[in-house]
Parts: C-alpha cells; sequence; structure tokens
C-alpha cells in the first residue's frame, strides 16, 4: 500500500478550487502516478503546471475517465451530474465538492475530522460538503463530542472565491472603478445565473446562492441539512443567515451555540485547542482573534472570540474563519482522498 | 411655538457625523435662528457652509455655549465628558452622541420611534444611543409592542465611518495601495487609540471598540444594556458580535429574535411595513433585500429577509440595514430635538 500510487483526475482543473487542488496534491506528495487536469472544451488544450512538468488540459468526457482512480470534481453541480456516473463506471472513486449529491442517501458527505468513518461506506461517490459547512462542523466536533450539541445559529461573512474566479476578478474590477467612480461591471454577485447583479465591492449582500421556497437560500439550507448528514445527527438544529463580503477569500462566521450540557470555558478552550485541524487565536484583550487576511493558504480552521452567552446557561459565541479554497473546499477533498487510500 | 426659533450648537461639525448634522437640520427646516459649528481648536477657524452662507468653525470652549439652547454633541466621549456639563450649566439642552452618559440612570436614551416619551425627563442631556443599537430597536419595536420580545442574538456587519472619516480614509487608501501591491496604511483599525492595527480593505474584523472583561466588546455590550434602557425592560436578552466590514457606510445586522408569543408571519411583514421609520424591502424570491449601498444617504431603517426560524417555534430571522451617520447618529439626534421642540 505505501508505495501504491493513482491516476488521479481533476475535474474543473482551472478553476478557483481546482487550481489550489492541483497545488495541495503537489505539497503533500499525493501518491500521484497519473495527474489528469479535465476542463470544459473552452479550457482543454491550455496547459497546468504540475511537479515541474506542464500537463495539457484534456476536454472532460466520459472516456476521459478510462484509467482514473480517484476523480475530484469541481466544475459545478450539473458537470459532476453528469460525468461523476460516468467516472465511476469507468472503475473511479469520485470525491465531488458540488452540491449534486450531498444529500443522497448513498453518497457519504465526509469532513475527516467530524466522519472519516463514513468513507468506508461510499458506492463510487463521496461528497465534499459547502464550504462554510466544513469549518462550522470541525469547530463544532470537539463541542459535540464532550457536551453534545443543541443548536446553533450562525451568520457568515463569505469570500467572493466561494463563487470562483469570474467572482474574484469582479470584486477587484468593482473596486477599481468604485475608486476611480466609473461604472461598476455588474456580472456575477450575488448568484452569476439569476437575473439581478449588485455591486459587492464596498457592499454586503444577505445572499449567496438561489433562494428557496421557505426564505431561505440554499447556501443557508445546505449548513442545515449537511450539518445533520455529517453528524449523522437528525436532532441537530442549524439557522443559518448567509452574507456575502467584500473579501477575496477566507469565510468567517458568527456562531452562537447551545450544547446539551452546562460547561467550563477553559475546558471548551483546551478542547478547541487540542482538536485536528483547529488553531485556536483566542485573547481580545490582546486583539488576538481570527480574520480572513490570516487565513488565506492556511489549511486548518481558525477559531476566536469565545466566550460564554450573558444570558443562556449552556450556550457560548465563536468566531470561526477558514480559507474557502482550501479547508472548504480542495484540502477536505484531498483529506478524503487521503483517508479514502489509507483505507485500503 | 410654533414661530419659535433656536440658537444650535453643533459639536464636532467638521467630524462625519457633524457634517451630516449640520445637512440633516438645513434639509428639515429646523427652526434654527443662530448655528455655531464648534470643534477643535485644531479645526476652529475654518469654514462650514450652511443654508448657502459660510459660517466659521469656533472652538467648542465652556463660553461657547453663552445663549445655546440645544447643543448637539459628536466629538468624542471625552469632549463630551468635559463640556456637555458646562452647556446645560449656561441653560442649554444637550443630545449626546456619545457614550459618556448613555448608561447614566438620569439621562435619557432615546430613540423617538420608540421611547420618545423619554424626553420629558431629561435633567438637561439626553442621550443618542449606539448606532447599531438603534436601528436593531426600530426593527424590534413593532414586534415588542405586539408579542413581546424575550432574547435577540445579533451579528453586525459595520461600515468603517461608524469610526469617523479617519477610518473612510483608511479603507480608501488601503484598498488604493492593495490594488497596486503597495503596503497598507495602518493606523485606525480596529479601534484608533489601542496597539494593534489591521487591515479592512478586502477583510473582516471582529472587534468594534476596545474588549471588556467579560470577552465582549464594548460595542457589543453597548448593543446588550442600551437596549434595556431604550425599552426600559431589563429582561430583554440581548447578545451580540460586532464585526468591522470593509463598507463605507451603512451597518448591516442578522438578527434572530425570540417573541414572547407565537406570531403569523404575514402580520409580522404588516406590522413592519406600518411601523415608522421602517422600510420592509423583502422577496428573496425576487433578489429583493437591503444592503449598505441602497441605505447610504436614506434615513430609514431597512428590513428585509423576514423569515420564521426553523426549530424555534417563537422565533423570526430578520435582516436589517441602515445609515449608520444618519439613522444611527445624526438623523436620531435631530429627530429626538424635534420632539424635545414639539413638548414645549
Amino acid at each position: 500500500m505505501a508505495n501504491k500510487t493513482y491516476t488521479v483526475a481533476v475535474v474543473g482543473a482551472t478553476g478557483a478550487v481546482g487550481e489550489q487542488m492541483l497545488k495541495y496534491l503537489e505539497e503533500r506528495q499525493f501518491p500521484v502516478k497519473e495527474l489528469r487536469p479535465l476542463a470544459s472544451k473552452r479550457s482543454a488544450g491550455g496547459t497546468i503546471r504540475f511537479r515541474g512538468q506542464d500537463v495539457v488540459v484534456q476536454e472532460a468526457t466520459p472516456e476521459a475517465f478510462e484509467g482514473v482512480d480517484i476523480a475530484l470534481f469541481s466544475a459545478g453541480g450539473s458537470v459532476s451530474e453528469k460525468l461523476a456516473p460516468e467516472a465511476v463506471k469507468r472503475g473511479a472513486v469520485v470525491i465531488d465538492n458540488t452540491n449534486a449529491f450531498r444529500m443522497h442517501p448513498e453518497v457519504p458527505l465526509v469532513v475527516p475530522e467530524v466522519n472519516k468513518e463514513a468513507i468506508r461506506n461510499h458506492k463510487g461517490i463521496i461528497a465534499n460538503p459547502n464550504c462554510s459547512t466544513i469549518q462550522m462542523v470541525v469547530a463544532l466536533k470537539p463541542l459535540y463530542d464532550r457536551y453534545g450539541v443543541d443548536r446553533v445559529i450562525v451568520s457568515t461573512y463569505q469570500a467572493v472565491s466561494g463563487s470562483g474566479w469570474q467572482a474574484v476578478v469582479e470584486l477587484e474590477k468593482q473596486t477599481q472603478a468604485s475608486l476611480a467612480g466609473d461604472q461598476l461591471p455588474l456580472n456575477v454577485m450575488p448568484v452569476s445565473k439569476l437575473d439581478k447583479h449588485y455591486p459587492i465591492a464596498f457592499n454586503v449582500i444577505p445572499q449567496c446562492d438561489v433562494a428557496q421556497e421557505n426564505g431561505f437560500t440554499l447556501e443557508e439550507m445546505k449548513m442545515v441539512r449537511e450539518t445533520k448528514k455529517i453528524f449523522d445527527d437528525p436532532e441537530i438544529k442549524v439557522t443559518a443567515t448567509c452574507v456575502r463580503v467584500p473579501v477575496y477569500r477566507g469565510h468567517s462566521e458568527s456562531v452562537y451555540v447551545e450544547l446539551k450540557q452546562d460547561f467550563d470555558l477553559e475546558e471548551v478552550r483546551s478542547l478547541l485547542e487540542n482538536a485536528p485541524g483547529i488553531v485556536v487565536k483566542d485573547d481580545i484583550q490582546e486583539q488576538v482573534y481570527p480574520m480572513p487576511i490570516d487565513a488565506v493558504d492556511r489549511t486548518e480552521v481558525f477559531v476566536g472570540r469565545i466566550r460564554r452567552d450573558l444570558h443562556h446557561p449552556r450556550a457560548l459565541n465563536l468566531w470561526v474563519v477558514s480559507d474557502n479554497l482550501l479547508k472548504g473546499a480542495a484540502t477536505n477533498a484531498i483529506q478524503i482522498a487521503e483517508a479514502l487510500i489509507a483505507e485500503e
């Protein structure tokens, strides 16, 4: 097993998350025998750099998955819906970063720090949760294990890169236009496929993803549903308000947690400090707390502003920050791949 | 009374809020007999424009309040502490926009839409609440009256102008430097008088104002304490997380409210629509919701994302936006002045 190597496909290799996947596969020295970067017809033919070599990007077709062992998908839900079954049919295990299969009962939804064991039950597809869910459940896990979690009320401060490179470019161009007093380009935010587009430069938008019937957005409902599935606990209650802010990378979350038992605040801090994947930055007196600007290119989840609620005896408040392209997407996907090959 | 006119001092006339006070006194045709713009020694001698005239800014000294009927203070807590009693001694009624007297038991803390009647009890000083509190209590008032409010969990998205013009300039300069790849000027955010300064351009900072012993910040505790005082209800529970975002003007708030009784969501919407000072913008299906960019230069409080909580039977979620320099400061102060002269 130690010497086994794998043919790895990255679908969406030229996208914001795909680029981080390639970088991270290289940095973590993932045992790649052959890398197969795949993308839309439009992006095919270009090259990406991997381990000092130029690798040609191929078009993502069903045949492109012949001989692939692990296929990392991050090219949008419709691409996954169409091609993930084709990859599985050809013998690949798919790790899918889109919303396409996350709630499918036969698809494990995995954050290795929380439910690595769920990987064993896969039937070809393993889903990577939504970025805003991942960082929250990593922070909740040690509290869940020690005290139980009754409910969570979360408000997010989400970076534009969650909507892809086009959103990053739009924030930059809008900011330049705003400073120059020019008209702002408005094509992407809050949801590119919807009719109305609003400025994100020097603004905040209380909508990430499309609206649902119940008045919440899909992004908010992802946090609600995925948290239950990852903890395998239909009783855990989450209410979310998801908001886009003019930040390139790094999602922040204001998290109120009601535990099932009373807790000791020092013990909470110690549990978080000792939990895998978490870095505690928590000393408001010394102005120490997590910020997105410090989380960029880091794979951990940063937790701070840890404080007992003023009113509810079993509640506390946290501030949780992580790089949405790394732990929120690429890092988590590759950690799943690492756990997968460790099981073999 | 209808023809009575007043000598009005504006202390901090050259500041971010002072400028809006002058503009708003003019627009609302407040019955000003004489305007007396006051500022620090450094700013004295310059002129401001009022009703088409240049008016010389005088130094704010005790003697400058001779003959003043109404003194609007917005030049920081230490200036108010020193000079508000001097103004009162000389017969002025002080409307103070700083934190200096807000929690003093003999000082009414007033948001006219909520507790205008408290003005009657003043003993020379009336306090204007903190910007983030004002917009929240305006939105809560119709719900409080109809159902009672048990508790509130709020996360804020606060504009930099809450820290004055220097913060507005810093956001702009940092943004320019960031786009150019230059070193960022770091002098103001999150709290100018503290040791450490962090970038606000393309970042969010989970600290507004100084830390308190309990791990909350002063800004957060203002929301907790001021809400109780304004509603004259020590039982109302507020938990706040206050966060600075790279927005020039307009505070946003994600507000979770537990009511004392069950409610009908359509009735909630109708109560909010008919409440003074509120504009409801609420249709997520059509991408209609408040955003800071739309609230600038508007005096109302905008409410949207109105939705029943997914779990708690008496809770709902709101998104509340207002111009922090207007309803959050200047407009509210002048509405207090209007209510004051109407009482005479």
